[in-house]
Parts: C-alpha cells; structure tokens; sequence
C-alpha cells in the first residue's frame, strides 16, 4: 500500500458508494465549520463598522442583527425550497443554470469557485491569526502553521468527507457546547439582572462617538456583519455527499448550521450591549476580540473562558473545511457540463473529487505563501462572490416558482430574498469597492471567461467527434507505414514486421546527422545490413522490400524532418492514409511519442482547428 | 523566432559547426576564467595558513609559492603532451579510460563533474561575495544578484561558447591589462628599491606570530594554494570547442592561460613579502584581501586601483564560465560511452550541449539557493574532485608513455606529476577532511554508482536489442486486436477501422463504472449503436464483426482493468500477438498514452526486467 496508501487510506470499490455517505451528524461539522465560524467575526464587523459612534453604536447593533437574521431566515427557507426542488445538486449554479441560463450558471459557478478559494486561504490564516496573537511565541511560524492546517484538511478531505465530519466534530461540538452554553447563561444573566448585568471581568470602557450615525454608516454595518452568512450555501452545493433520502439529509445539516448560528447571532446581538462590550481597534495595543470580551464579562477568565475560547479557536482554523466539502462537488457538476476540465468529475481512489480538493489545496496554498499567510488584505475581497451567487440563486428560484404557477408564498420569499441580497451585494461592493473588491470584479470575468473556454473547447470536439451512421468499411485502402529507426536492432525489427502486417508497402527513415556536426555516422553499415538482413529475406518470402531512405536532418530535429517526409509522402498518394510506426516507451534517442507526434502534426497545420483533418493521416503503431 | 529565440539566438545547422569553432583569443576569455581568478585566492589561501606565523610566514610564502609553481608546470608540461596524444578530447576521462581502465575513467569523471558544480557555486558566491563587501548596500540582494550572474552565464553559453568567449573577453583582458601591469610594475619598483620598496598606501600591520613554522603548517599551506591551479583541467576538456587544428589551437589557450596565471603568482608571490602584506582574519573588521593590499602598496587607493579591483571582481563574478565551457563536453564525452543519458551528448540548437548547461545551472542554482548564496562551507568540498581528476590523469599518461616504450622524459615527467599531485591530494584531503572535504569523499562514490547503474542500463538495452541475423518473416500471425472505447463516435470508428487493418478479430473494450457510483451508465445505448453501427454493417461487408465488450471497473481504474483484460486474453491464446490500438493524444477522459500502457505493462511484470519479453505483447496502434 506504502505511504501514500497510508496517508489517503485503501482504495474504495464503487460499491462502497453509499455506505461512505453522510447524515447531519457528520454533515454539521463537514459543511458547518464556516457557518459556525462566522458566528466569530460577522458581529464584530459589524460593531467594528459602529466603532466612531461610540456608546451610541451599541444601541445600533440589535437592529442591525435583526435584519441578518430576517435576511437568514430568508436564505433558510429559500434554500430548504431549493434543496426540496433540485435533491441532486442544489447550488447556486444548477439553479441560475436551470432558470437564468447557462451563462448565469458560469457566473454564479465562477462568482462561488472564487469565493471558496479565498475562504480557505482567509479562514486557515484568520483562524492561525487568532491563535498567534494568543501565542506570541508561535507568531514566526504564522505561514508554516497556515500551510500545516491546510495540508491537515486536505488530508482528512482526501481520505473522505465522512472521514471529516468525524474528524472535525470534537472542536464543532465542543464550540457548540462551551459557547452555546456560555452565551445562554449570559442571556439568563442578563434577563435576570434586568437587562443590565455585572460583567464578572469588566471589558474596557467604551470610545467617545466621533460622529452620529448615518443610513451609510449603518448599511456599511449590515453589509460587513452579512458575512457572517457566507457558508450557507455549502450544504446545497455538498447535497452529493448525504446518504439517500439525500433532501431529508441536507434539510437536517441546513436547519442545524441556521439554528445554531441564528441562536449565536441572536445572544450576541442581545449581550454586546447589555455588558456594553464594543469592538475594539484592532491596531491599539490590548485588543480583544467582542466575543473574548463576551466570554470573559458572562464568566470571568477561568478555565471556562479559556475552554470556550480555545475551541472558538479550533473552529476558526478549520473553517476552511467547508470549502474543501463544496468546492469539489460544484466543480464536478461544472466539469460534468464541460466548463472545466474532466478530470474535475472523476472520483479518487476515496471517492471524493480528488482533483478538485487538490486544486483548491494549491489555490489555497499559493494565496498563503505569496501572503505570507497574512490574508487581512484578502478580506474585502470575499463575500462579493458569495453574495453575487445568492442573488442569482435566490433570482432562479425566483423564476423558477414563477415558471410552476401557483406558488404565490414560495415566488415572493425567493423575489424578496433576490432583493435583499441585491442589495446587501451593493452595498458590500461599494463599501469595498476600494479596499480590494474590484479585484473580484476583475477576476470573475478572467475566470468565467476560463470556463467558457473550457466549454468551447469540450463542445468543438463533441461536434468534431460525433459519429452520424454507420462505420464506413469501403475502400479503406491499406496504409503507406512510415517507421523512424535508429539502427537495426530488434526494436526495427518488430517495427517492420509490425508495419508488414499494416500493408505491402513499408519505408524506414533514418534521419542521419541528428546527433550534431561531430557525430560518427554509420550510413554504409546500416545500408549493408538493411540489404541482408531486411530486403533479401522479405524477397525471398515473396513480400514486396521495405524501403530504406536515410534522409539527414542538417538542424537536428527530428519530427521536423519526419513530418516533412510524411507530407512529401502524402503529396505523391493523397488518395492513401499514411500510418508512422514509433515506439511506446520514450527511452530511445530520437523517439517522439505518440502525443508529440499528434501535437506536432496538428501544430503544423495551424489553420486547421486542432482536431483538423489532417491529423487523420498519423496513424501511429507501436511495436 | 519568439523570446526564446531572441534569448538565445536562431537555431545553427550542422555545416555552420566549424565556423562556430573558437581559438585561443575566444578560448582564453572562456576557458581561462577560472584559472586566472585563481590568482586571487591561491596566494590568499596559502598566506591565511601561515597567519599564525606572523611576520614568518612572510618569508614562507616565496618558497611554497616556487613549489606550486613547478607542479603547475609539471601539469602545463603534463596537458601539453595529453592534448597533442588525444587530439579529440584530452580530459582526465579519457586519459584514465584508455590507459587505467573504464572504472578508472568514470572516477575520474564523477570527481571532475563534482568539482565543476561546486566551482560554479562557490566562483558565483565568492564573486557575488566580493561585492557585495565592496558595496556593502547589496549585501540583502546577495542571492538574487548570485542567480542574476548564474543566468548571465547560463544564457551566454547557451547562445554558444564563441559567444561566451567574445562577450566575456572584456573584463578577461581588462583584468590582464590592469593587474597583469599592476604587479609588474610593483616588481619593477620593489627590485629598484633593492627589495624593500616604500608602500605608496601602506598595509596594516602584521600580526605578532603565535607559532613556528612546521612541516605540517607548510604542506597546508601549499595544498591550500593549489586551488590556484584548478582551472587548468579545463582546456583539455574543452578541446572539442577549438577549431582545426584543434591541437594548436587549445595548446595556444592552455600556454596562455598559464603563462598569465603563473606571472600573476611569481609577481604575488614576490611582492608580499617585498611590500610585508599578509592575509588577514576574515571575520575581523576592516578585512582587506592581499591582492587588494598589495595593488593599494604598488599604486596607491587611485582610480587605477578601482579599475583594477573592479576587473578583478568581474573576473571572479565570472570564473563560473569555465565550468560551463567544460562541464557540458565532459558530459557529452560521458554520455557517448553511455554513463550518463545519451540527451546530454546531443547539440542544441545552437550546437552547444544545451542539456549539460542547464543541468550544471540547476545543480548550481539549487546550491545556491540552499546556501542562501553564501557558499563558504562547500570551499572545502572543493578542490578534491579536480586534484583526484588530475593524479588520474597523470598516472594514465605515465601508463600511456610506459606501453609506447621509448619515452623515458615523458614517462618520468608524468610519473613525478602524479606523485606531487597525489601528496597534494593527500595534504588537501588531510587538512579538510573535517571541515567539509568528507562530504566529497561520500558523494563521489554515490555519483560514481549513479554513472555506472546508467551504462549498466544501456548495456542491458543494448544486449537485448542487439539483432543477430535477418528479420523473421515466418508464421507472424496477425494480432488479436483490443480497442479501448469511451463511447461509439469518429474516433472509435478511426481505431475500429485500423483494427480491422491489423487482423480480422477485433474486440472493443468499454469500461463501465469508470466515473464512479454516481455516473449514469448508457450501456444500452451503446450496445444498440454497436449493433447498428458496426455489426450489421461488417457482416454486410463480409468481414467478422467486431466484439463489444462491457468491463465493470469497481475500482475506477483503466490501466489495470484493461491489462488484466488483455492477460486474460493471451492466456487463451498463447500463441498470438496481442495490439491495443490507443489514441495519439491525450485529451481523453480515460486514454492512457503509449508510453503509460508500456510501463504499466513492465510494472505489471515485476519479475522480469524492464524490456521484458511481456512488454513485446503490447502493440498499441494510435488512430
């Protein structure tokens, strides 16, 4: 089995399909971590974005988190809908693609593929952010952590997404646990003390305001804590990974991930103020997190605290996770559309799409390195995507009710949920715009364009390929064989009587001077052995001579002058296909393979498309 | 063309070979690099041994100087006679081969080859290194600015050795010019003011001795100082870069390149004690090198001392060049007898071995980049390989002159040559041998073991294609042909048809399940079309239809399902050839290339060696 073997575990039979399946138990930690995570750092940008209003922006933040969670609540039901109406795949891409088109379906695709690219690069180094800045000793290996995490989650991945739900659901459970937990009792707390408790460690005194709040300050405020919603949509787009009923599977994973994050939205939004704990500048020296404020004013900082924060910890490293049980389930249904290449739809020796967990793992990985796995200049570039594929999803369900009739409730949740998400994408756009966001705004039509390539591309071989009637068995005339040789040896030998079998007329080519001006050559001796050991005996057994032609190559390339042979070839019989004999293995000196051959022959014929005509004379046998 | 070709220059035919030829004006400035920044740190070397003399070691340094100077003639006298005995490649290889055997030969070259690597390491770093003191401001840069130089010179030599030589002859006799009239004129001083000549720019003080002088301390003393001489090797190696004559043409280059590096010595040799310079503590501030004290003596810290310093540190920035000018026709020399892979021994395009070049950048880039451009700790390493290479290489010219009878001055000059250069090995190996030069000592039998696994490899080639006799056109049956399909479209037509071509029995072979659990299978389909489309249209025809056969494979993977197929297949019919016809490209979803289906086949049988009769089962005919 080896290392390898023993890394990524055995081979997996397809029979084993289902068994490998997960349910909500599973699917809660492998789809949830982000959503979970979000809990983290949605609330505290918003109440970042309330810092210059002081005390005053306390009082902002209860709204402002009602209304994610209104917008929540929309994208639950909506996505429950969706899952409900498409049990297959449920993504924003196979709904824009069903309703808006295929080209919505390539924008939502590229819009989400982008998005959980930089998830995992900004989740691993956000997550190793927090854990160095509560470890400063571990500050100088921030990039070798980053890359360690990342290639931690590609391994569990690759073993299996059930491999890790499991792998990852002591920290989910455990953050569930401790600061679900923590946070109730705050709210217990806090309602009993009548609203106004005594913090046990009291967070730092409130800012001065600077300014009163405007409608901008605080849709920047919504916008920023929307974040908080960007892994939602990774059970849709993983429906693949639920054991059958698959719906039933993923509208429990769904409902689990929202409630959990609505509950933690909810007692957050509620205690920030009620322990008048705000956000902090995170450049001042002393910064604390809202959610370390939370935990140490409901508690103190005991071992609870530090239990609680050390699992919030864990979660925030791994919230990459997500991606790695998304992003290749939407390649492959891309890919299976030919908007990517294949090998993006074919199940690895663990029947997850290796391919795509190893692209995301190499995305991922360059972004950290060139980063120095400090990814705080990525941030405004997320969400836009995410967003961008909410909209276009909540647009096609949209049209899809519309479409069916006779879902009046259905069409206005998915048309309100279309508006809101429009909106919250503007306002994301125009508050980031600046700070980076226009990077995605640039790279989206890059990468959509890329896929619309691919998709070209797939679709002028199909065309090229398709196969109208039946097989054409009249006149195929035999082949005039073209065999490079080196000298004789076997290898010649089984190349001739191999091209013997293919028709009665053979020439070997022997392209002299290929080694350079101070080669030796062996003209004289190769002609007196071609005349006895190849002519007379095929004389004598009544077969026509293969020819020998010593053609020198006076630049030294080899296809080249080979394929210059063969057109000469087919100028004197254009009625006769032309079959040239190489070797499979590359070791000889001169021996091309047959893809380079092929890429040649087509690369000669430039205005032909690549699957020109022309390639049809190189038939090439390998002995 | 493009920015390769413009990077390297148009691509030479074979008749523009002899006039790409160099003579000794090029080959001084290509070859001679080396040697003659040796002239700088020779002299250095040897006076560092002798700090702990003091004043002492001053009076040393005229004798021990003499020594190295009689075995650089010896070897000159040596090179001489070994150029104009082997006209056509004269290096220690050769010598060693033809005279002490072919094991002899390939030491002599994995020590060689070794030394050439680590020259291009160390001369680009002690260059860069030199510098970068200099212009303490580039000291950050120092790695960036050693790959910039490696480039420079990879580029050049790429573009051809004429190139190297006319592009690098600038600083060459620049740095004749300037020092070569700086030292003569210091002699001229020094011997007009009776030996005792007034510094203009007086050298610190020398140090008080701490020790006397022993035998040991001289005899490191002068090994240290032969690494004065380890470029000498070169011109024989390069002999295949001179015009016809060859001979007139290296002897010209190695008598000039000595003749300079000795004068550079004597003068050196001559001038510390006269003006009192010494070397100086490295790691203490205000180093200075000798050359550099001793041009500030003769002519003061002018603009004639900045001219001449900086040639100097051009020279030494550039010193790798000679490994480039040798290094790639050692190879090709190697290669030829089939001890390194035969891509080294072809030209490239612009006739220079162009693989050998990169290789030697990309080992040299590697040390550099590990070592951070800072290669101090491999200067030990070196020097082993090239004085193991010249005691071979004297001892094979002794052995040469000792069969020829009749040549008792050469045979005795050769013999006194191997021994002193022996004793210099011993004494180098001795001294350096913790410190670095035990690491050659381990690395030169691993290299040594790779070049002999490489011919064994080709002799095994060669042993098992060599052909006895004339082809046998007896009893070859025709095939039985195996077609791997995706589907039924053109390109399955193309390769049904070369099938029928090849033998009557064809059997097209469709792997189900190949894309997982979750793929829609269409065998339906495809058994209707195989029946419509090529069944009833062979019968027609009155050919046998083709079979179709539908293969499950569990475990999603092509190679070994299709293998076990055709094993299963031949042990039915032992008696014929087995042909898989495969597609020339690769853009398949599932199409192995020619060279993939061999060595999966040559894996398969692991018992046998690589060119295992089984192999000879697999025709693969590309359509």
């Amino acid at each position: 089995m080896g290392f390898f073997g023993f890394l990524i575990g055995r081979r997996l039979a397809n029979r084993e399909g289902q068994a490998r399946k997960i349910t909500a138990l599973e699917g809660l930690p492998a789809m949830g971590l982000d959503g979970l995570s979000s809990s983290a750092y949605g609330p505290e940008a918003a109440l970042s974005v309330l810092i210059p209003l002081g005390a005053a922006g306390l009082g902002e933040i209860r709204p402002i988190m009602l209304a994610i969670l209104l917008l929540l609540l929309t994208l639950f039901v909506s996505y429950w809908q969706t899952i409900a109406a498409y049990p297959s795949n449920a993504g924003s891409y196979t709904v824009a693609k069903e309703n808006l088109g295929a080209n919505a379906g390539a924008l939502a695709a590229t819009a989400l593929m982008i998005d959980y690219v930089l998830n995992v690069a900004v989740g691993i180094s956000a997550g190793i952010g927090a854990l160095t800045s509560a470890l400063p000793a571990l500050h100088r290996y921030t990039l070798l952590l980053c890359l360690a995490v990342l290639a931690l989650i590609t391994i569990v991945n690759l073993r299996g997404t059930m491999e890790a739900g499991i792998a990852f659901s002591g920290p989910v459970y455990l953050f569930i646990a401790s600061f679900g937990g923590l946070l109730l009792f705050g709210v217990a707390k806090a309602i009993a003390a009548g609203g106004s408790p005594q913090p046990v460690s009291a967070p730092p005194p409130l800012a001065a305001a600077e300014t009163g709040a405007t409608l901008w300050l605080l849709l920047r405020a919504f916008a920023s804590g929307c974040t908080a919603m960007t892994g939602i949509e990774a059970v849709s787009n993983g429906i693949g990974a639920f054991r059958d009923p698959t719906t039933k599977h993923a509208h429990r994973t769904l409902s689990a991930i929202v409630l959990i994050l609505a509950v933690l939205l909810a007692a957050i939004a509620y205690l920030a103020p009620a322990f008048r704990v705000a956000a902090m500048d995170q450049t001042r020296p002393g910064y604390q997190t809202v959610l370390s404020q939370i935990a140490a004013a409901v508690v103190g900082r005991g071992s609870f605290y530090l239990i609680a924060i050390a699992s919030l910890l864990a979660v925030l490293c791994l919230s990459a996770n997500t991606s790695f049980v998304a992003f290749p389930r939407l390649c492959r249904v891309v890919a299976h559309d030919g908007y990517l290449p294949r090998s993006f739809a074919i199940p690895g020796r663990r029947l997850v799409y290796s391919v795509g967990v190893l692209w995301l793992t190499i995305t991922a990985g360059v972004l950290l390195t060139v980063f120095g796995g400090i990814t705080d200049r990525l941030i405004p570039l997320f969400a836009v995507g995410a967003f961008l594929a909410f909209m276009l999803s909540q647009l096609g369900m949209a049209v899809h009710w519309y479409r069916q009739h006779g879902h009046p409730i259905r069409l206005a949740i998915n048309a309100a949920g279309a508006l809101v998400t429009a909106g919250a994408l503007a306002v994301i756009l125009s508050a980031k715009f600046v700070e980076g966001a226009w990077i995605t705004v640039f790279v989206i039509p890059c990468v959509l364009a890329l896929l619309r390539a691919t998709k070209r591309h797939y679709d002028t071989i199909d065309c090229l390929l398709r196969e109208e009637g039946p097989i054409d068995l009249r006149g195929s005339k035999p082949p005039i064989v073209v065999i490079p040789i080196e000298r004789w040896d076997r290898l010649a030998e089984k190349a001739i009587r191999c091209g013997l079998l293919l028709s009665r007329e053979v020439a070997a080519i022997h392209l002299t001077r290929l080694e350079g001006p101070d080669a030796e050559e062996h003209e004289g001796r190769l002609r007196r052995q071609w005349y006895e050991e190849v002519e007379r005996p095929a004389r004598a057994a009544g077969l026509p001579p293969p020819q020998l032609i010593l053609s020198p190559s006076p630049y030294r390339s080899f296809l080249g002058r080979l394929l210059k042979h063969v057109a000469e070839t087919e100028a004197r019989h254009p009625d006769r296909p032309i079959a040239v004999v190489i070797r499979a293995d590359q070791g000889a000196l001169v021996g091309p393979s047959a893809a380079q051959l092929a890429r040649a022959a087509a690369a000669r014929d430039a205005a032909a498309p690549w699957w020109s005509e022309s390639r049809r004379r190189y038939g090439a046998v390998v002995p």
